[in-house]
C-alpha cells in the first residue's frame, strides 16, 4: 500500500496524442485554438477585466442650497430665502427647489361653492376639494363644499415663473460612498478638493467636473430642459453620481462623474410620456387670526432633484481569474472537439485518422490482433 | 526557427482514445455524459439562464395622494386634505398617511403634573414629557415638569379611527429606474398608460396591473391588514415596485409588478412581533396668540408606506455563456475521471483495461520490450 | 444507422495515457494537482464559499427618538420634545437631531442692512442674505437689502452647545430587510427581542449588540467623536447596519451588527477633509402678529444620523458550485500543460518522452515504418 503511494507520487500521467500533419486541418484547429486564446486573453481579460470582482457602494447624500429669490407681485415686494424655497429644509438627497407657486391666503375652515376645474367631468374624476354639503350654488354652477374657503383657484399658472431668479441658486452635494467588499470610503471631496477650493468652484463639465457646487441653471442646461419651461410647472431631474472605480490602481483616481437627465421623459421625447411631466404638492403654513385657525395654502410647482448614487468598483481577485482561466481551458478542450470532427468525418482520409486516434477494445485477441497489423 | 513555427501552424495534436466496447461501462458512462449535457443546456442555460449577465437598477420614486379626509369630533366638522395628512409634503417614496390623532391644543411653555402613564414603573421607562422641578403634585399623584403644558394625554386612542375616510384616498405613484450597465431607463409609465389612461384608472391586480393609482383601502386589504385595525393604532405597509426584466426580448416587455406585504409583522403572525405593531410621531404647529408663544401637537397615528423597488434584469453577455460552456466541459471531464474509475478498478477486466489505457516509461528499454509483449 | 446509434451508446472512449515513471517530474507534477486541488477546495469551497450564490436585499428603515432637551438661556427656561429637536418629525431612515441653534425672532419681510460675515470678500462669496437695494448703510458700513428682517446674525455659535441634553436621548430604529433571490424576509427585532426586552434594553457593542435602542451619547462616542465638539457645529454619522448571512445554516442566525462611523472625515483625519466638517440647516416658523407676517428663524446645528443598510447573504447553488468545479478541472488541464512543458522540452531525456506521447502522421507509410521501430 506505501508502495502503491510511493508510486503514485512519483508518477505522473499524461495523455498521449496524435500529431496530424495535415496543412489544411492544422491551420483551421491552429486558428481555432488562437482565437479561443485571443479571447479569454482580449476579451474576458483585457476588455471586460474578467480577472476582477465587482462591488456595489452604499452611500449618503447630503445637500445644501444657497441663494435669495425675489417676487414682486402686485407690487408687493418679497424675499424668498433657502428656508422659504427648499423642501425639506434638512438637506436631504431628494429636494425640491420651488419656482413657482399659487397662493391662497387666509383659508379657514367653513362652507364654500368648489372652483369648476373642468366643463366635462366624468364621474371618476374627483374634485377632492372638500366635503360636499348638499347644497348648490347657483352664481357658481358648483356644489358647495365644507373645507378650507376660499377654494384654492389652481386654473391660471403664473407665466412667467414667478422665481425665475431660482436659475442662480447653488447646490452643493455632499456625497461619501462605501464598498463594503473592498473595504474603501470615499467622499465626492476627493483629494484636492479643499475649502479653498470649494468658496470659489462652481461646477462645470470640462472645467471643474469635480466640484460639488452646481448653479441650478447649469444643472437644467445640462439636462436638456428650458429654465423657464421646467420652472413653470414644475419637473424632475435626477443628478446622478457615477462611480466607476478600478481600485488596481492607486484609490484616489476612484473619482466621482456627475451627470443630469430629465427623469420622466426629456423634452425631446414624444407626447407619451406627457402624463408625468410637471411637479406640484401642496403646502400650509397655519396660524391663529382673532382666535381663529387660518392657514396659508401654497401650491408649489418646483424643480424636484433626485440625486442617485450609482456605482461599480473592481478590483484584483483570485476567484474570477482562475475561474476564467480555467473555463477557458475547458473551451480550448471544445476547440480540440470541432477539429476532432473535421478530422474524422469530413477528411477524405478519415478512416486513416481513426484509426491512428482510437484503439478498439472489441476482445482482447481481436485487440492484439489489429495492434499487430498496424 | 521559422521552420519550427510552420511545423507548429501545420501541425494539430488530438488526444488519442482507447474506445472501450463494452455494454455497461458504455451505458453507464454515456448516461453520465448526457445527464451533464441536460444539466448544462437545460438547467444553466434554459432554466437559469446562464447566458445572461445581470444588473440591479438605481431608481428614484415620486408619490402624490388625493382625497379629502373628514371628522365629526363632539359636533366640530373639518376637513383634511393632502396637506393636513401627508407627512411630508413634497411627495417622497416614503410617507405616512394620517388615520387616527390625538390633538393637545394651545399647549405653552410653563410647569404642569406629568400625566401618569403606568401604574407599575420601573426605573428605566422614563416618561420624557419634561424637565423635572422637584415639585410633587397631590391631586395627580404625579411629579410637576417643565414643559408644553397641559401635557398631552395619549393614554386613550380614539376608537374607530377619526379619519376612516383615508380609505379612499389615492395614490399615484411615479417611479423611474435605470439598469447602469445594460444602459436602459424605463418608468411605470409604460407604454399604452397615457395621461387618458391615468385619468381613469384604478389598479386591480388582476384587471389593471399596470395603472399607477393605488387606492388606500386596496392597498391595505392586498397586505392582508384589516383597514379600521391598522388605522387605528397606525402600521407599515411596504409597497414593492419589482423590475424583473429580460433585455433579450423588445425593451417594452420589461414592466413593473407592484405587490404589497406589511413591513413589520403580518396580521397573521403571532405575538413574537408584537414590539413592532403601530406607528405613531408626533407633530407640532406652532402659533402666537397674545403674545406668548403655543403650539397644536397632534400625535399623529398612520399608515406609513415605503415604495421599496426592487429590481433585476438580465441579458446575454458572451462572458457568462462561454464560462458556462467552458465550465461545461470542465464536469463532462469529470464525467471521464468517474467513468475511468469505475474501468479501471471495479471491472473484472481491470488489468486489460489499465494496459489498453496506459503505456508505461519505466525504461526505455523495459518500455520497448513492454511494447513487443503487447 | 441504429446499429451506429447503439455503438455509439454502448462504446465509451478514454484518452490513452502515458505514464511517466520519473521520480522529479512525478513529484513536481503531483505537487502541481495538488496545489490545484487544495485551492479549489480550500480556497475557493471552503474559505470563498465558492459554493454558495449571493443576494442583496432591499430594505426599509424606520426611527423613533425619545427624550427631552433643557435650555435656560438668559433666564428664560424650555423644554424641547421630540417634535421640537428631530428633523423631519415622521422617522426617516435620515434624520437631524438638533444640538445647538441661533434663533432669529420676529423677522418681517423688510429692508435692513447686511451683517458683515468676512472683512476680506471675494466676488464669488455672496452673502445671499436677501435682494440688493442700492443703498449702503453708514452705520454697519453693509449694503442694504430686502429682506426678513433682521437678518440673522451667526458670527458666533454658541457654546458649549444649548442642547447638551441631547446625549441622553434614546434612538429606537426599526429595520426590515428581503433577500429578494432567496426569499427571505427579516426584521431587526430577531428573535428573542420582544416588547419586554425592548422597554428595558439599551444598545452596548458587547452586552446587548442586538438592542434596537441606542443613546446618543454612546453612538457618538462609538463613531470617534466627542459628543461636546460635535455638537456645537453639527455633524454627520452613519450608522451602518450589516446583514451578512448565510442562509445554509438557520436563518433565525441572520442577525444585524450595528457599527458607527463619520460620514465626513473622522475626527483623527488631517485637515484634508475639513471643508465637509460641521452640519447645519435653516427652519423658519411662520406666524401672525398684528397681521403682519413674521416668522422665527432657527439655525439649527445638529447631528445628521444616515441609517445605511449594508447586506450580503449566501446560499448554497448548484450553479456556482460546478461552475467552480469545472473550471477547477479546466485549472488541473493547465496543470497537465505545465508538466508537459518541463517533461517535453527541459528534461535530458526530453526526445525520448516526445516520442511516448506523440504518435506522427506524415504520410500512412512514414508512420507504419516509424511505429515497427518502435
Amino acid at each position: 500500500n506505501a508502495n502503491a503511494l510511493s508510486d503514485f507520487f512519483f508518477e505522473y500521467e499524461t495523455p498521449r496524442q496524435v500529431l496530424v500533419r495535415n496543412r489544411r486541418v492544422g491551420v483551421v484547429c491552429r486558428l481555432i485554438q488562437l482565437g479561443v486564446l485571443v479571447y479569454i486573453i482580449g476579451w474576458v481579460f483585457i476588455y471586460e477585466k474578467g480577472y476582477q470582482s465587482t462591488d456595489i457602494a452604499v452611500s449618503s447624500v447630503f445637500t445644501k442650497m444657497k441663494g435669495v429669490g425675489y417676487t414682486n407681485v402686485n407690487g408687493v415686494e418679497r424675499v424668498w430665502d433657502v428656508s422659504d424655497y427648499v423642501f425639506p429644509p434638512q438637506g436631504d438627497s431628494s429636494f425640491v427647489v420651488m419656482t413657482n407657486y399659487i397662493i391662497t391666503e387666509g383659508q379657514q375652515m367653513g362652507t364654500c361653492p368648489e372652483v369648476l376645474l373642468y366643463l366635462l367631468m366624468n364621474s371618476r374624476l374627483s374634485l377632492f376639494q372638500g366635503e360636499m354639503t348638499g347644497v348648490c350654488v347657483n352664481t357658481t354652477n358648483t356644489c358647495e363644499v365644507l373645507a378650507w374657503c376660499p377654494v384654492e383657484d389652481d386654473r391660471i399658472i403664473p407665466s412667467p415663473p414667478l422665481l425665475m431668479s431660482a436659475e442662480n441658486y447653488t447646490l452643493f452635494i455632499k456625497n461619501s460612498v462605501t464598498f463594503p467588499i473592498f473595504g474603501v470610503t470615499r467622499s465626492n471631496l476627493v483629494e484636492g478638493i479643499d475649502a479653498d477650493y470649494i468658496n470659489k468652484c462652481l461646477y462645470h463639465p470640462e472645467d471643474a467636473p469635480l466640484c460639488p457646487i452646481f448653479r441650478l441653471g447649469d444643472i437644467v442646461k445640462l439636462s436638456g430642459f428650458n429654465f423657464e419651461t421646467i420652472a413653470q410647472e414644475g419637473g424632475t431631474i435626477g443628478i446622478v453620481i457615477d462611480w466607476t472605480c478600478n481600485f488596481d490602481v492607486a484609490v484616489k483616481h476612484c473619482k466621482p462623474k456627475y451627470n443630469f437627465h430629465g427623469l420622466y421623459g426629456n423634452p425631446s421625447d414624444t407626447g407619451q410620456t406627457r402624463p408625468s411631466l410637471g411637479y406640484n404638492f401642496r403646502y400650509a403654513k397655519h396660524y391663529l387670526e382673532n382666535s381663529v385657525q387660518k392657514r396659508t395654502l401654497l401650491k408649489v410647482f418646483g424643480i424636484r432633484f433626485d440625486i442617485i448614487v450609482q456605482s461599480l468598483a473592481r478590483k484584483f481577485d483570485i476567484i474570477p481569474t482562475l475561474t476564467a482561466i480555467g473555463s477557458g481551458v475547458g473551451i480550448f478542450g471544445v476547440a480540440t472537439v470541432v477539429c476532432d470532427l473535421v478530422l474524422l468525418y469530413l477528411l477524405p482520409k478519415r478512416e486513416f485518422y481513426k484509426n491512428m486516434k482510437f484503439k478498439y477494445t472489441d476482445t482482447p485477441i481481436q485487440v492484439r490482433s489489429r495492434q499487430c497489423a498496424k
